[in-house]
């Protein structure tokens, strides 16, 4: 188990990057990165358990090992600070995502309300979790996104897992995050970002499908998918006469 | 991979059967099918993505098989034409419901919202996924039912399952369903009905149940289970007075 | 297969300690009771159908078994009184549990509306079932809290299990429940209580932790976890001294 | 957990019935006795640890259920005659079938070499497990059938499961077993035969296919299917002369 | 279901392109397709019933579907000629490979004895099945190579599936296989070759690494790794050596 | 990933502590290190590949991560030196076990032939995967203790998962292995002995049971259970005289 004062902080990419990346979403980033030659940015089982929050923020990890008996004791609850769930939270800033590779366990609740009430009062973005949490009710009222497999009433070690590690690269639903990577995460799931990537990913899909509004409007009054989605030529004129009347509507 | 040039539409039944089938819904739907001989007409997986909606439709299939990379290339990219998920929704009319064998699979949304708003404009009831579909935030909010598996964030293709034929016979939810079967889905789920059982299965659950609605009231008010339900002579008896007194109150 | 006329009716405990075991919830429960040497008392599966009840109550079981054609054939349909599922309902009490172990299948629906209703209508605190209820849409209606893997339209004995024993133990989310022992429930799932251990479960819950509320608050403003949550001597100053102007304002 | 003083031996079929069963195998008795009405007689799991066996006999049981602390403790080393999956081998005769519900789990060895060794001493015919044994080395070489999903070093009652009642109904692959039900165990697998139903099922089996070796051999030479099996009228002919000429070759 | 009258027979490639493939192996193979860019090309599921074949041959295909009790009836026992799974057998010529898309069901053995032993009449080079054989014991005898996901004592269309339709594409163990597609099948388990990249493949594994004999040599005695895997400079010239005083024994 | 030249060697034990715990066996050292506190040392999965062999070392271990694009490219293929389950062999000393954590995936062969020649070359004791090798044929004629999931046909970094780390903590089969714990593996699977408590294990099963082999002789006769099973003080006595007559026997 790694000792707390061997735990690194993180790099985080400038905010701006951040909110982009939120803008673009988990649907459209997963298909460029897609394209961008990761096949699979998605992570399988965290689900948001409020739904509509959409948020994009830099990686803190926490790496959960089977539980081990002779390794993770009683110490723990005597002396509060080894437990390493904690130490990843203490370096948590405004709009960071915490992520925490908890072996696709359904019997450990990785945090109760009073840790991801500390994340939310520090402003962090969300929290990721192949695993559970615990304390749901509550957690629910907190103004944070919270994606997991599911939830229980177990605490973090009582059964199979303890936490082990903090900001080491980690697996969580089967996709490699390292710490510092952009995670973005809404109602259709959680995607990592390698954070390298992350300004050709903004780039490729600044493009903007500006006629996605009206493709949407005329699809929806019965349009043919054919004509309106992509826009045909002839649409695209439609297009533009009926952004031009918008526009003047202003 | 099917050629487009190749798809048939589906016969649809009357559009009364259909309606009757969504009044009966799929509990009595499924309990009478297995009388019949149909031991399990219902899909596992799909689940209601929004509650509340409860449709009967006939079924346009749209069949995956794992991807090929020699047989689903670059081309469907170029040309939209050539992907099959958009033909299975060219046919669509109002009250269809589109079954799609994704072969389980959690990793490919099906559809987005472009298309599930093309299939909401046409008046489709709704669409069957053993697998997901995409964008789901903007699809809970269209008028079409969806029951899907789960939701994600990557495209139809972008993992391990492409799209291979349409209105041929489909394995969805490990039910066999024929191109014209109708469906039945609602918040228990999704039953697939053979269409030349389905006037009979109408015949039968027609013996409707009136004292139904008095036994529930009775059990509310802690009736006892054995003389309300199902009903016994004197319970009968009870219910014939409640009725007539309902009856004459208006 | 059970005999009706075998069944026996369970020993209940005095209703303050349901009362206060609904009150301590899951969560504190579990985490209680693996300290206690009850390594993982939590139900895996079985989740809120509807979220907000927080309940507890002693155990009336129920035990399907795999379905076997020459034990449960179509009497049961002639003479609903050899319908074993409808006899755990019977005895039940305001305030009673109804478990039952379902092996995990998700194409048998337990119980019906009909049948929640009556319990219910008799005070019923909540079912539990490691598998599947149906008639979900007005099962959500009623005033019961239901822990279920999920829902289908299929009835009890349809597939692949039939009720087997009526108050005997039961393995249900893979947890031994025996008759009487006790089940909270809430939203972060279902946790058996031996009822042998309750009182001592309730002591140990006891010493309440009076500063929670000042920690939560304390953190959510965004203080230092390792400062409120446990409390330093320092902090624990500032809590009496808020404490003191808590109770001032009054 | 059942107290050992309440255990009841089971009663056996005669001994011709269960050779019967073991030479039609479990193939054709499971295709036979789905014809009969019960859809599935198969275990689901055990397969044959060293082929070759082939065997039929009554079944002992032994149900194990989620592992409880309060329940199983120390208390059953201190005294080995508390272990209740020693019980279930005491009344063992010769020809008997062990059965163990073991819930799948593949962490529990249910009986090591001492035990087996037990058992075939006593002429037992086979154990089966849907679960594992551990000391598989030395068991392969004992002179007992065993079916198992597998095997582990650890013992019994180490992880998740602990034996509870013996010579009650269980679950075990799936399939429901009574005490006293006949077990046919051979390289395909295990199937349960209802006592109540064994003799029917030797009877129906009985109509021995003679033509079979004929239609092996001429199948083996490239013959055509169609003509062989099953045999056409003309190829019944020449299996006549066939035959005729087997037997005056004698 | 399929007409017996609309199959099709496949296209055979010459036989010395099986032969080539088989020579390669399905290791060798795997890792070159992959390089060709089909990511995956070996099938989940089928190992080796007897181990030591190493074949390949063109695809005769199976599909099966989830049983439907209205579609597949008694009819089928009354008249074998209707049972689908004897019609992939009957086109068979040497060498040929059966695939069956058995949908992973565990509890289906699509071919018994006699089926196998009128493919290996037939000369057969195999059957593959992500799913299940009978008569296991028998069908280990013969002359034919098989590769399954285990073996029941079911008849095929027992349980849950039924066959219907040969020779169209199928999905077996997550593969697309297109009729007369090549089957490499040995102990590592089993690849489908596209047809149309046979020669190709061929080709690109034509290098024969002749100083493979040499390193495994080297390795066997305690060589480095870093050396002789692959072959530095110098330990080329000592292969060389090593090769001429090989030749030179002769 | 781990850049190779961070990479450190293990330390080993003393080579009797190895003989003794692979004399000892998995299935006592697993059941005594339960009753020390590690509950479960048993890896879920990894089974022999060929039975027979029973052996115990030092672990060397490899840490594999799903696989991304960006992180393991064509560069391994052009530098074998950066393929990192190379590094896992190169400090291999006879005696030592290679431990991979392989996130039980079933499409990739961690190892083949050749590197496992190489790791038998250089003495070492055997190979955990819970995951897959591939060229089993030829692995299985290696004289080395091969211990996986499973076998497949593709490269180890063909699919789902890459080698990322050497000589770190792992997870394999559910167990955390620290480098240069000792791992026994033999029929019944494989232990993870925390090397720290290697002495007392062996101090506490050194109680050798001496009367266990005319336990196992008295039982294998039909001798009874409760007698002989442990030894009853009469079996005692009755053991002392076999004893001494095999002695006088010599």
């Amino acid at each position: 188990m790694q000792s707390p004062s061997d735990i690194k902080d993180i790099t985080r990419p400038e905010r701006h990057i951040c909110d982009a990346l939120a803008a673009i979403g988990s649907a459209t980033a997963s298909s460029e990165l897609s394209f961008m030659g990761i096949r699979n940015p998605h992570m399988r089982g965290p689900k948001a358990l409020r739904e509509g929050f959409a948020v994009a923020g830099p990686a803190l990890t926490l790496q959960c090992m089977p539980k081990r008996e002779d390794i993770y004791g009683a110490g723990e609850y005597d002396n509060p600070e080894l437990q390493l769930h904690r130490h990843v939270l203490y370096p948590a800033q405004a709009g960071d995502m915490v992520v925490v590779d908890a072996r696709a366990d359904m019997e450990s609740g990785i945090f109760g309300e009073m840790m991801l009430t500390f994340l939310a009062g520090r402003g962090g973005a969300g929290v990721v979790v192949d695993g559970c949490i615990r304390d749901s009710a509550k957690a629910k009222e907190l103004d944070l996104g919270i994606w997991v497999n599911g939830v229980t009433p177990n605490y973090h070690a009582q059964t199979n897992i303890i936490p082990f590690a903090v900001n080491v690269p980690v697996a969580c639903g089967n996709v490699l995050v390292m710490p510092g990577d952009i995670i973005i995460a809404d109602d259709d799931g959680v995607v990592a970002v390698p954070v390298a990537m992350a300004e050709e990913l903004i780039e490729r899909c600044s493009h903007h499908v500006e006629w996605e509004e009206f493709s949407r409007f005329k699809l929806s009054e019965g349009g043919d998918l054919r004509r309106y989605y992509p826009l045909t030529p002839d649409a695209d004129d439609e297009y533009r006469a009926w952004k031009a009347e918008q526009d003047a509507k202003g």
